[in-house]
């Protein structure tokens, strides 16, 4: 079954932290983020999201990231992979929004 | 200041009650989607998220949506708006994952 | 039946000229975008892409903007819709990509 | 600097060609995807992009497939990579876009 408490790192050298599942599937934790679009130095930022308590261990998930360090938010959607070996994957893309002044910016407001 | 509780509709008809955003920024709720590609009938789905606490009122934020009804998960990312005449207006972009069988099928699980 | 020739305005005040539609579905043209996140001034920049040529008048297509402007390239992709009183509208999507340094800036060219 | 022409593979396996790119930066091509969502048998189909004319090897191009064996469309939009040892890499992400019958169902037609 698809457990994403603990630790997990992407190809970018990002990593997170996922804590306790609940019974919902909630979920909090920490992101470790290895890049920025922001001037400031990077901080952990926290994260929550939720994932489906399928059977089969290839739950979807998705959370946010409430960057500290940049007014801008982040969020991952995806889906965890049973491995033949018995190891978990996370394939997961991401939007990021960053604040923008006025509506007329929203266009290049998410990457 | 930007202030995400209550209702939101948005202009395929879809409506969010977002519950008490504490000091942390987070916040639950309820998506009521108008639009479906799962076969079966739509349900009420809990909402996660979080959202920046910044003074000017236009905060971005992100959300995860856990579904009920269909092995899917999606997620939100926004700004928050003020209006000329106050009243807030949401500005957000999606992404929806649905489950797939297997890695070869990742590439298209995506919208 | 659809026909992409002419011109066409989005909401954000850009325009586009589409020549003629060739015996494959493909055409050129010319995008007079009205937003930009480059430095330099706007210029008008070549479009090329190509359409289905279904025969219910709601075709699917895309094409590729070559910025005269800015080292990036823009595709957009979507349908044409045939409205209640014989006009058409185009919905579509796109995306942005903007070069960058190197492999690892990569995560961020695109919005 | 870089050039498009020739064969190209990414890692789902899918090719293309490209040929010659003229002196405004204009290719066409052909795509042999080794993925698919439609119900028909894969063909070979056209594609017909541009590309910047950069002086370093790094430009972004982009590029539209016109499915020959689905009511759809894709495109492309990335940058080409001059690796350490001399060799191209292309980044690239897309959008494919499928014929959906009307604008109530037009928000889930792209992924």
């Amino acid at each position: 079954q698809c457990d994403l408490t603990g630790w997990w790192e992407n190809e970018l050298g990002s990593k997170m932290h996922v804590s306790e599942v609940d019974s919902q599937g909630n979920f909090s934790g920490e992101y470790h983020t290895a890049v920025s679009s922001a001037q400031k130095p990077i901080e952990p930022s926290p994260l929550l999201g939720s994932q489906h308590l399928d059977e089969d261990g290839q739950c979807t998930f998705g959370f946010t990231v409430n960057w500290k360090f940049s007014d801008s938010t982040a969020v991952f959607v995806g889906q965890c992979f049973a491995g033949e070996s018995g190891e978990e994957v996370l394939q997961s893309t991401w939007l990021l929004r960053e604040k923008v002044d006025s509506l007329p910016s929203d266009w290049k407001a998410t990457r």
